[in-house]
């Protein structure tokens, strides 16, 4: 069994692997078809189209990979702030624009109309290579014709306070949009269609990641119209038109429009918590994934985790030590204290409000340290990707007359932690499979 | 392996093996020492004091148990409607007291004070069981000399706002006391003092429940004054003198007045819990225990075990289906939508707020129940103990018209599982060992 020297490097070494296993330069080689024909009659060219957070990075590594002579253009979409410097500084041949996420901007719009003319021409010779990952929907926003970008936007505010679910609320969006739904692939069509997918949503289903625009939906308009009487959403004459007419209906599963296409997905939560995992037990440690897609207050799910990781480390119950537990998906900050301006009053994300609520749980326990970083680089809006917990961090906080409630009272992780000297700032990663958590306990 | 016909009775026969190794009239017998000589120049009396929940069970247990013909009498206070029928109307040989919990009232000022003049005449033949479970402290309120109720209540809401940890808080009122931190056994000496306890606290610690009246107490006047310099707390005169002085000094450990003295475990969460998964590996399931100490608000809590449920449910991970998980503790409700009276607008405890969580988070997960109760019989202040969620919770609410987010907004949880027939109703077990959880993933 191995003795783990330098529990921090060590945590880091976990994270890294993870991050690894989600980076597009590093993945994307082994789901890449082969170009289309360069000469006589076959001959074809790829379009590269797509949109999310890691739609850069996907972008750089087709392109990296791709042939010199094979014929590649095209058009992704990305957040603002997230094109690998080494494209855009040196653009290569598929171009990356940069538009508004969460809420949608005028360059999304556009970028999203351009898609839709790039796709126009296309034979049955000629390949698509559509880059999707988290974000996608956002980023690539087209309504449904006869539909305005406020129409939807109000349709959307409506959904989230309806108490509809979550797939509920996808097969409303799917319908009013020009893109989703697989209407992206119907738009390539003839075009030989092949998907590459980053996964940053429970359960991975393509469908659901960027709400599918090259995938087909089993949903229908009826559907979409059932659960907008259920749930009382009003729809403008357009939306109510498309819908009752079959107008805006998207391509079913086994639709030929699919047939000779693939979807390949390159990097999921799951895959980089397995990642972690084996360099855990490569070092001698065993390793036990909670789940990849965990949710809820980052505050509490932290509280959660520290029971566990105490239970472990006064018990050996559930997992005898020493053993690393693993977790991903997305939690939630709901911000306690408003500042001014509305915003929150401290600085900090998801991963370093996890830790902090895990640390007042822990009380030192000894031979528990903890790590959670955004495997994107970035926690919230912050420089760094999220922060290491050890039995000593309340301690040294208060010698530094920090106390840790007082910055969970005001959403302030970040400031606590960064004079600590225990934030872990790895730089955007330009990937995203969301959250990352690893607790190491000897 | 063993195919569970009945999802629902089995999760039931693991909540109720939890609540039988907490019942005092269960786990006494094996915990009480041999009664005084009754004859000759060693005679000596048997003297009950004690506070609780469970004081009304732990009486009743420990005058049936103890011989007719030893002297047995004494005073245990517990929360009002807390004593077991049995005992209540037909009183036996202990005075049971019940009294306000968890803010304390003249009834419970009055026992105490009780309890101390019962301890006057001890001779070192004669024997005092105290008998010791949660709420004891507020239940067993006596300010130290000089002090008022008021004066405490005020330091105690001070430190509760002080951002102070939860010992430094139990250091401060136990050197303000004239019962906690060991010191109502000083008061029983040279009697011999044997404590039964039924722990509801993280870590079982005999100092920590009930703040510790027969124990000792390691911490210091010097600690008590260095807290609240701390924390800027301001103490009345009286309260600074006491400290100064050392007049408010705890016994510490070593101290020989607790020589001969005995502690007694009889019940503690992970017991409950070990006797909850000893029952399921009966039937043929692994069981898994989390933590006996789970903390955090409900809702949250619920969805991080709805995270692990799926997990084991689709990968097989952290554990192999089929099995149970369970956990303990004591998670909290925090109120959303508050009602005219500043109550909660909905009805609802820990155990249904957990499970509401839980359901919309398992989204009707295939082969995943849960149960969750609480082992006093009683979730927050309704008659059912929790309730049950099964893979058709959803469906089935959805077509009673029942919105399970809408419920959860308003903390109304037990009027979404009481119209499913879904609650959990063994009425009161009169102990308390907190929160019981079970998951069966088959």
């Amino acid at each position: 069994m191995a003795t783990i020297t330098d529990p921090r490097a060590f945590l880091r070494s976990l994270y890294d692997a993870a991050v690894q296993r989600a980076l597009p330069a590093r993945n994307t080689a082994a789901h890449l078809p082969p170009p289309p024909d360069t000469h006589g009659p076959r001959r074809g060219r790829t379009l590269v189209l797509g949109a999310g957070k890691a739609g850069g990075a996907m972008a750089a590594a087709v392109d990296t990979l791709w042939p010199a002579e094979a014929p590649l253009s095209g058009l992704v979409v990305t957040r603002y702030a997230h094109v690998p410097p080494a494209y855009k500084f040196r653009p290569g041949r598929i171009e990356v624009v940069e538009a508004r996420h969460p809420v949608p901007d005028e360059a999304g719009r556009r970028a999203a109309q351009r898609i839709v003319e790039l796709t126009r021409g296309l034979t049955e010779h000629d390949l698509v290579l559509c880059l999707v990952s988290g974000g996608g929907s956002a980023l690539l926003s087209l309504p449904a014709s006869g539909l305005t970008l406020e129409d939807k936007q109000a349709i959307n505010q409506a959904l989230l306070h309806s108490g509809a679910a979550i797939d509920e609320m996808n097969c409303v969006r799917k319908h009013l949009s020009a893109i989703k739904g697989g209407r992206l692939a119907a738009m390539c069509a003839p075009a030989r269609v092949v998907t590459l997918l980053i996964s940053d949503v429970p359960g991975d289903a393509p469908e659901v990641i960027a709400s599918g625009p090259t995938v087909p939906d089993a949903t229908t308009c009826a559907d979409a119209q059932a659960i907008c009487g259920r749930y009382g959403i009003e729809l403008p004459a357009a939306a109510r038109a498309g819908l009752e007419s079959g107008a805006f209906e998207t391509p079913k599963p086994g639709d030929p429009l699919f047939t000779g296409h693939a979807v390949h997905m390159i990097a999921t939560p799951q895959q980089s918590l397995e990642a972690a995992a084996a360099a855990a037990r490569n070092a001698g440690v065993a390793a036990h994934i909670l789940s990849d897609e965990m949710e809820g207050e980052s505050r509490e799910v932290g509280k959660v985790h520290a029971a566990l990781a105490r239970a472990v480390a006064r018990r050996g119950e559930p997992f005898a030590k020493p053993c690393v537990i693993l977790s991903g998906g997305e939690t939630t900050v709901t911000v306690q204290s408003k500042g001014a301006a509305g915003q929150a009053a401290g600085r900090g994300g998801r991963a370093t409000e996890f830790l902090l609520g895990c640390a007042i749980a822990l009380q030192g326990e000894p031979g528990v340290h903890v790590l959670a970083a955004d495997t994107d680089g970035i926690d919230g809006i912050e420089d760094n990707a999220g922060a290491i917990v050890t039995p000593s961090t309340l301690a040294r906080a208060q010698a530094l007359g920090l106390k840790a409630a007082d910055f969970l009272d005001r959403n302030d992780a970040y400031n606590f932690f960064q004079p600590l000297g225990d934030l872990v700032t790895p730089g955007p990663t330009f990937t995203n499979v969301n959250d990352f958590r690893a607790l190491l306990i000897v």
